[in-house]
């Protein structure tokens, strides 16, 4: 285990247990040690909220009550701004408050949701009021976000990927000291649970002369974490990767849907646009850092030939603890699954903290030429893969054998076989922390179905 | 001329003269032609504005006048929508109505500020109130932007810049069948007369073992023509040629600063990133596509080897008139220049119509895979370059000359030279459009002058 205690406080007890009693249950991703922020629409108006167990909480009427505003006076957290931005529907109004209010928001809610805490729990009325059904909520994107990036972090992605194109020279020679990032589109970000339509695009056969328009036959999905921008910084000015954390609002879950096809003939010169562009999916709930601090563990090590990060993105306590080990998974059900009632196939599993660069040097190295980043904007990781076979996060990898050999398709339970998705398919991707001494933090589930498209 | 009178309105005519008489001076970018969207802040509100001459008017308080709604009545315009979306301070609100909308706008203003019209012009109270000296307004950008798309439309950017890294083989084989694009960013788009501080990154010598992080050496502008998005399309659905036009709310000049020594280490696999990033600069005038009927042109022919576009992207009527003879030059001045009281220098001119991709052709296939367009989003032509060597729209294509020779320094009056831009240098690019039978409509500066940054 490598945990870090200084980091901890009570919030973080395994033993704290809640009077919402479905948070007590061992399996749950929601104890009351987790407290994801996450959104519901109500009448055609977005509140911000978070999760206990099998109940969502109202934050903005919540942070209304005495009780909200008794804790936050013993915190000497600014009341008002934190209470107001509870309210507004918006998430980017509290990211930009800062960890300091975030973490005065969490002891808050750890304080009144405990067991032992009468005010909430013998209150029918507020209660009534600010608690509701999980299962009778419509979830909803938490803010508008401004500006989307996605990284590609993981050096065994780029390895394999790399390896398919260039077999002797895998990695190009700034992968080891760029993070390598492009934009990605903010508009077509999408909730767990929506559809995704296939993508028609441009296509080239290597043999064929010209390219023909049509429907994605290579379609796929990447699996990724996202961290959610919290204060951001000035255009021109820069993030000390020291600074960097401070700098997080929390992290979801991300599936980077991905055009195969569309892909390999649209990239050169200027990187993927069309074949990633038309969805985005991301988990509803947004675990915080405060969340997330016992899972940490050191940055993946620069053994071998890979060289020290440049002086700016070297930080000795990103290196010792910047890494986060956030287990993800890749699940699979299809039509024919479905119709005989078997549950979802497991394609891959990972961890994040597999990855080259850190969390804190993506988003420093981001900032680095003065970059404004802004509230509520999200970076994503990029496919989370490791070094075991198990452990691809996307079926371009998952099905890849060896230069100039067939794809190898996935079986799947029933026998059916897959190389890329099909029309119908559902992805479910999810993930959790598990370490010993701590309750389990979970990030639910991140999943959508492929919708047919007409020729 | 290729104008298309089917097209045309009354508000073309030029002889329609403005009681507002600056607008009358043959030299104006801004008769009672034009009429661009523009927005100034007032006291921490920005208000929305068109301009016509030397003055700026409030559109969102001339919107709530009995003249106005009459003029809206007299179109049959959904007159509460329009007057309140002008009032929100946020043009995306304007956008979203549509180009008919647009034209009522058009039209209400074309006929208050005619010369004939007394509606205003004999009413002191109002006209005090909406009407504003152009000198004394800080404007500001017209709404927030949602994602920003940079295209790569110029064949002739491409192949010269193309030349520099595969002299054989200029143009990728994709080039002359997908209008090629990519994501930008849009937290740092600014507004004319904003400073750009020299971006830092990670920059490598070709002989060198590592890169470096320091300063950025090889600082350029690129010439772009943008168009914002009027009224988008739902995620999932495509717009067919045919109606682009229609979802297009109207043009700017855009300056996408490049940090060519960060681009040429970062941008492979996944496209350019810091390099672009930093900032981003738009004039404050958006020139509606109504105002630029007049103008419209046959697309660039596809002569010899060229292909026809595929079907989803061509159109007869595109193919007849849908490129914009938009005449963009980039000028220069230098802290020496303005010391020695001299005015900036021109470095090139050229017109958006020798770009080998539509405004339409873009729009249509970015939204071909599903993806979906927002109103107020801004996409961009890539640099504008042209055949001749004069019309250059980058130093990057300026000063390079043939493969492994040297770059050739630009000489400015007074001697100096510039292979790429130092601290202090200004650039301004500025757009017009002339044709005889028709007032000129201009698009004001798009300047920014570049400041330093510490080692």
């Amino acid at each position: 285990m490598t945990t870090h205690a200084s980091h901890l406080d009570q919030t973080h007890d395994a033993l704290l247990s809640s009077w919402i009693t479905s948070a007590n249950d061992p399996a749950t991703d929601f104890p009351i040690q987790n407290l994801p922020y996450c959104a519901f629409e109500e009448k055609g108006v977005r509140r911000l909220a978070t999760r206990i167990g099998d109940t969502i909480v109202d934050l903005g009427l919540l942070a209304a009550s005495p009780a909200f505003a008794a804790c936050l006076a013993k915190e000497k957290a600014p009341e008002p701004g934190i209470a107001l931005a509870l309210a507004s529907g918006d998430l980017a109004r509290v990211a930009v408050l800062g960890r300091g209010a975030g973490r005065a928001i969490r002891r808050a809610l750890s304080h009144l949701f405990n067991a032992s805490t009468p005010d909430l729990r013998d209150d029918a009325a507020l209660r009534a009021k600010v608690c509701k059904d999980a299962a009778s909520c419509t979830l909803v994107l938490t803010h508008r976000i401004g500006d989307y990036t996605d990284f590609y972090a993981s050096i065994d992605h780029a390895s394999t990927v790399g390896a398919m194109f260039r077999p002797d020279n895998p990695l190009l020679p700034n992968y080891t000291w760029v993070p390598i990032g492009y934009h990605g589109r903010a508009s077509s970000i999408v909730i767990s649970g929506t559809s995704v339509r296939r993508p028609r695009g441009q296509t080239k056969a290597d043999d064929a002369n010209a390219p023909v328009f049509g429907p994605c036959k290579l379609l796929d999905y990447e699996l990724e974490v996202g961290a959610f921008i919290g204060r951001g910084n000035a255009r021109g000015s820069s993030i000390p990767i020291g600074e960097a954390g401070e700098h997080i609002l929390g992290l979801c879950l991300v599936n980077d849907w991905s055009a195969r096809d569309l892909q390999k003939w649209e990239y050169q010169p200027l990187g993927p646009f069309l074949a990633k562009n038309f969805a985005t999916t991301i988990s509803p709930y947004i675990v915080t850092l405060d969340a997330l601090e016992p899972f940490r563990v050191p940055a993946r090590p620069r053994t071998g030939d890979l060289p020290a990060p440049l002086p700016y993105l070297d930080d000795d306590a990103d290196q010792n603890r910047g890494g986060f080990d956030i287990r993800v998974e890749a699940w699979i059900d299809t039509p024919a699954m479905r119709s005989a009632g078997q549950g979802p196939a497991r394609l891959s599993r990972g961890s994040l903290r597999h990855m080259y660069w850190t969390l804190a040097q993506m988003l420093t190295h981001h900032a680095s030429n003065g970059c404004n980043l802004e509230p509520g904007d999200l970076i994503a990781s990029g496919t989370v893969s490791g070094p075991e076979p198990d452990a691809r996060g996307c079926l371009l990898e998952l099905t890849w054998d060896a230069p100039g050999k067939p794809r190898k398709p996935v079986t799947l339970p029933g026998g059916e076989t897959r190389t890329f998705l099909q029309d119908g398919d559902r992805v479910i991707l999810r993930g959790a922390c598990e370490a010993e001494g701590f309750r389990r933090i979970g990030f639910g589930a991140c999943e959508g179905t492929i919708t047919p498209v007409e020729g």
